[in-house]
């Protein structure tokens, strides 16, 4: 096995969040379905921006922002995803790398600029996303680096990645190797919507345990195993992943593995502002956690104080030393 | 006299804000001068960034800043100002339209990239800038539109376009034709080493009255009089000026106008976060008084609750309606 040099390596949609209040109102005439996350094109992207307020442009992604977490929390991250060799994808670069994270894919030349996503601030903190993968499409198997995958602990993979043409090869692959190597590979679900797109396959990652471990929300879990019943849909995924966690929002997460079931409640807030990033930052403190051999209600309380940080600011990714909060919370890494 | 289209015009730098968080030692190990604003060259800039962390880009450029505020109290605005047509251009274009600002100058087809500040927000809450112009150096005296000027009750120019080579040129020519109309024209001091570039010059304009009001804050009323005392200069400033506004932080603002003093204290905040904006919005309120007829000390606290909004979170834009926020202080415009 090769030594170990990265905690948590993360694969994912590189995407730029250009994040904006917006009222229930402006949902409603945008037709967007308010808390989920629709894919859009170019013209469309044009024409949201067009219509939306003055905005903030932050960068984001889904497992971009789990593995930024993850370094905040002073484990060891590395990235793999595709911008565009543009101010945006400069941007996410920079911003990438000043967080602590190791990231080499190199941006594409040309092509679409780089990916983004269009968010809609509630005044009730929800966040509404539209997503114009733009350069994102050109991740390739190729840009999925070997030696990198076998070093790291933990491989992190979004469910978003079946959406470019060719990321879902780049994901089996990453996940051949990690195994092959001794890993672990985790998946989150992304989003109910994504499940709807890929619900068989994601069933098969889960029950071939291409996957060790899962995150999915209440939503995401239902639409996998199309009931409406959240407890029949978790005895579904008890019986088929090795591991899964399950978010809950303020009701907090509860992990599963064999018999065994730990609840663990969410982290006391303030004021909800944006929950933008609320499931990324959890599975980042779940996934550090978990890297550096802690149980699972231990992982969790993590996963829980990142998700608490991040939903109390604009923008899913944290604002303060990850690792400060966990030490100040008795939960030292 | 041409009908009145805007309550203020603003002429300034346009610029894109790109804001992280900074420790006192991060301003002392790249030799910045905290609180201040310094100009930089490209590859400054991209040392800078280089060195600092994660960020957000904000639109900001004080006197955009400034006129953004003014359409938020619902007053009329229009700005005057040069991007290039990139993408930060397009967020800048974007966001000031999106406030419901008119914003009609053609963005540079070629030549630098827009604009773009480094600010560094130190854990007190003050911020650091650096600034690289790119695109704004090219505003000319061609892009302001004399209907446009002529139809603004007030024009507004920040000290800093003394800065790019052509736009003191259209500074002028603004000037010109605002009192040819019958109309006020307003100057920011921008900062104290901009005063201490232009000293003579901003002298000049106060004393022969191509500016009708003024706006500094006690550090630059110091560096324009040269005197580290402010009652001192404050008494200079009275003498030259027809009316003045110098700012004071949290001991609030005085407007001075001939033998006449109005003291306004500052607006009670809960915790500052984010200097940025500070004087900016303070003009917003100030401007969109005088604009609408009211008196002086009503106008200063329309400038005073705006500046304790924008210092309360990251970025120089307004993130609630002023124009609601000085209805529930009693202040409806």
């Amino acid at each position: 096995m090769p030594d170990l040099k990265y905690d948590v390596l993360g694969i994912g949609n590189a995407i730029v969040d250009v994040i904006a209040r917006a009222g229930d109102d402006f949902l409603v005439r945008q037709k967007m379905n308010k808390g989920t996350m629709a894919l859009i094109d170019e013209a469309r992207a044009g024409a949201i921006y067009e219509a939306m307020g003055p905005a903030v442009e932050v960068s984001g992604g889904s497992a971009a922002n789990t593995i930024v977490g993850v370094a905040g929390f002073g484990a060891r991250a590395a990235f793999i995803g595709k911008v565009k060799d543009d101010e945006l994808g400069q941007a996410f670069a920079h911003d990438i790398r000043a967080a602590g994270v190791a990231f080499d894919t190199p941006p594409a030349a040309d092509g679409p600029s780089t990916g983004r996503c269009y968010v809609m601030v509630t005044p009730d903190g929800e966040r509404t996303m539209n997503t114009f993968l733009g350069a994102a499409q050109d991740l390739h198997p190729a840009d999925v680096d070997p030696d990198a995958i076998a070093a790291a602990a933990i491989t992190y993979l979004e469910g978003y990645l079946w959406d470019p043409p060719h990321a879902k090869e780049a994901f089996r692959k990453a996940a051949k190797i990690a195994h092959e190597a001794g890993r672990k590979v985790a998946l989150t679900l992304s989003d109910a919507f994504c499940v709807d797109r890929y619900r068989a396959e994601f069933v098969d990652l889960i029950r071939n345990r291409t996957v060790d471990l899962v995150f999915a929300n209440e939503s995401e879990l239902k639409s996998l195993y199309e009931t409406a019943d959240f407890d029949t849909a978790l005895a579904a995924l008890r019986q088929q992943a090795a591991l899964a966690v399950v978010t809950r929002s303020e009701k907090g997460c509860v992990v599963v593995s064999g018999n065994d079931t730990v609840a663990v409640p969410a982290a006391p807030i303030e004021k909800l502002v944006d929950a933008t990033g609320a499931g990324d930052l959890f599975a980042a403190g779940f996934l550090t956690g978990l890297a550096r051999g802690r149980d699972h209600q231990t992982a969790a309380r993590l996963g829980a104080l990142a998700a608490a940080e991040v939903i109390q600011h604009i923008g899913a990714r944290p604002e303060v030393s990850l690792k400060e909060l966990a030490a100040q919370n008795g939960l030292a890494l």
